[in-house]
């Protein structure tokens, strides 16, 4: 079960995006945490607030929710409408199954596992810096930012094929996703920055790398697996890139577990996605 | 499962309520709903958003929610916090159980079943109606707009003995509350004026069954019995009164199935409580 509040002019705003990807982000978000799980998402529950005279948007909004509930044969089963004085807030509960003790969780990864992404990273952030940079932007069901793939047949695949040791969404950005992982698996983890793929996106407004590895919302999942298992190059539809390797954490190294290789040189790498009160 | 969302300055005002009962009235809502259908409740989520530098609202706000959560032995399980631009949100959501197809429906009353309530009516909305005219008041532990007592422990026991036919818990007010069981039914109901109890704090302000047949938040349980059914006076500690009588809906009455007999006379009730969107 998990619970993903949206709130607007924080995760999103009413001139930059449209009600219909609104709706399509709420639900990604909560699909995507049952994904990181490996389940199987059965029914959502939603709470929206809004100001009154909101009805055309949340018809719209519901349109874009429901659209993606459909794709993943959820069933909106209930919720809680109120008025709001002030902005749009939605919370999203996403209800899914996993078999008993089979779940993915964050807790997983031993030394030696690899580390695996799916897709690419940083181009939601990079759409992100676009709009920021109150440049027009054309929308397109492809990026990550106003459409994001909550990866949920890929989850399932990792875990009904007994693939991951432990895997968590990229919704945070991926130095912070990866040291919550590290966090709860109790290990360290070596990055080599060169092999994480990068969205074509982000490519084009340069700084690519920061935003791959800081950016949040691209919603891929991360995921660790053992020396010993073969991990397909493709699953679900979905390209897989083995971008590093769990570590031991010595008693010296506590505080700073994640390494990124680059160009040779080895630094040490902070979270410094999104996190909140900060 | 249930979700109830507490907005700022819509369900609360920080110079009324205090953190601890915002936190407590915030879960008393959804384990309200949970009683209303005589389940048992596990497990709560909570999505909470407040602005920047709301850390120690945060606390005692959790103190209040975590305190009633241990008295219904209930578990915060989890949920997400965000940081809110604007107002303080909380979105709660409570998982119940009830043993398979038993659970209370809104939609079991029968014609000649007689209908009943827990506790008192208006006590809430008097208090609310006192704090809307500036009136200095002191916070009483027992008073239902501050601290409401879900009646979980009842609707256990009307599930449990097969008391009732169906029941709802008076979140909006009698009238409205009563008008969602009346047409989830298929029916009408008849109310007795003079037998509804009224709380001592709506006796006080005047217009009393006013405030008890539209006043919303006292969370008590109305539920429906057949005659057959030999219905306690007094349930888990809480009185029970017999306040009227489901009837049958006439072609010609379907639009305005409530009547209130008030002093020997006879007149429509319409629902006109707590209704969003109005």
């Amino acid at each position: 079960m998990t619970t993903d509040l949206t709130l607007e002019d924080v995760h999103f705003r009413r001139n930059w995006h449209p009600a219909a990807i609104v709706g399509h982000r709420c639900l990604a978000r909560g699909l995507s945490d049952i994904a990181a799980m490996g389940g199987t998402p059965i029914s959502a529950f939603l709470s929206l607030a809004t100001p009154r005279g909101s009805d055309k948007w949340i018809c719209s909004f519901l349109g874009g929710l429901i659209r993606l509930a459909r794709m993943h044969r959820v069933e909106l089963a209930g919720g809680d409408l109120a008025q709001s004085h002030s902005v749009i807030s939605a919370d999203i509960v996403v209800l899914g199954l996993a078999p008993t003790r089979r779940a993915l969780l964050r807790s997983g990864a031993r030394p030696g596992d690899g580390i695996f992404v799916t897709g690419a990273l940083g181009g939601a952030a990079a759409t992100l810096l676009t709009l920021q940079k109150r440049k027009r932007i054309r929308i397109d069901g492809n990026d990550p930012h106003f459409y994001p793939s909550p990866r949920v047949a890929v989850g399932r695949v990792l875990l009904e094929k007994r693939i991951a040791t432990s895997a968590i969404d990229v919704s945070d950005g991926l130095s912070t996703d990866l040291s919550h992982l590290c966090e709860e698996s109790g290990v360290g983890a070596k990055l080599d920055a060169s092999a994480i793929p990068i969205s074509g996106t982000a490519h084009k407004i340069g700084n690519s790398l920061d935003l791959a590895l800081h950016g949040g919302e691209d919603y891929e999942l991360l995921f660790t697996a053992s020396k010993r298992t073969r991990v397909p190059r493709i699953i679900a539809g979905v390209p897989i890139t083995r971008i590093g390797e769990i570590t031991r954490v010595s008693q010296k190294d506590r505080s700073a577990p994640m390494i990124l290789m680059q160009e040779g040189r080895r630094r040490v790498l902070r979270a410094e996605g999104w996190e909140h009160f900060r």
